[in-house]
């Protein structure tokens, strides 16, 4: 299954220094993204300080500032993510249609605090992280799949694919609605895909 | 349209003393309330305090206790609803489909801090409030439903509908994603409602 290749985080800028340095330094801007993640998921935006996701991270405020700055760009680093449409679109809308729901179903059962999820959860207390969202998964989803449809409402088409999506998703994985969180996955696509197939290719 | 009508909320218990006390300790009560959903909503249920509750509300603190007792209490009864599936269920799925959706949709446009709004955003920073919306959504919506369909699959198939109409309700309505949130209300349901109708009967 393609979920860790089509829903990947960008990668780390290359940090200066030495090899050696260098590794250490991403080692440690990894384990403090993951530290953001899980801190911000739990607390929301603005109850997260640095100090907390520092205290979490086991490096110091002063590292945490060193690396990301504010805690605006941390944020946004932690929450960043790719889709890659085109990898999971084919010639076939109900192959397509599985395809986008197996990918986010898998990240996020692999990954409870992925960037995804984070942002989700944060912006529903904080509207700098909803206008994130919006503009991100306007982006990164409802544009990349528009031009992929055919036929009349496109944009809206594509924007309840992402609503129907993120709805199953974030009741399986995040909130784990019991009759939904419990069902085996197969059992959710075969009644899930065909919903999002009719979305992306409607009945005549 | 029955939305008022359907998804209500538990009528405040009659208040102690004369009518004229009763009366104003209602007033009180409902404006508590109201102050507890937007406050709640607003900044999640670990940062809304009781002092917070009683400012927004123009209140004293003491009063807040002496009509709720503790914030454990004022949250419950803040996002406490009932939604009556039976009189949205007719024989005709794809008319209880539209009744199901329209009915959510009409609610949170009129009243963006209705109960189910901010149990849904409490629910993603609080264990607590995420405990409360398993049960309720379970047995208010899902428990419900489940008696009305035939065939395999009943409880998934329930949860889903519950999964894809929060979907769509919060990425147009408390999200505001720019797509959705912009559309006609009747071409999301002419898209939707085909959806949870597929859930509700799905196609043999």
């Amino acid at each position: 299954m393609a979920s860790g290749d089509v829903h990947t985080e960008r990668a780390p800028e290359a940090e200066a220094g030495p090899a050696r340095a260098e590794s250490k330094g991403q080692r440690t801007r990894r384990r403090i993204l993951q530290a953001a993640r899980r801190t911000f998921g739990n607390l929301g935006y603005e109850r997260a300080t640095i100090r907390a996701i520092a205290a979490e991270a086991g490096v110091d405020k002063s590292s945490v500032i060193q690396y990301f700055g504010t805690k605006q760009r941390l944020f946004g680093e932690a929450v960043d993510y790719r889709i890659d449409i085109d990898a999971q679109t084919t010639d076939d809308p109900a192959r397509t249609a599985e395809n986008y729901l197996r990918a986010m179903l898998e990240r996020w059962a692999a990954e409870p605090d992925n960037p995804m999820a984070v942002l989700l959860r944060a912006s529903m207390t904080s509207e700098e992280a909803a206008d994130l969202l919006r503009r991100h998964v306007t982006s990164e989803a409802i544009d990349q799949i528009v031009p992929t449809l055919d036929g009349p409402d496109v944009r809206l088409r594509a924007a309840l694919v992402g609503a129907v999506m993120f709805g199953i998703t974030s009741h399986r994985h995040l909130l784990r609605m019991p009759d939904l969180a419990e069902a085996d996955v197969d059992d959710v696509l075969r009644l899930a895909v065909p919903l999002i197939r009719a979305l992306l290719d409607p009945p005549k």
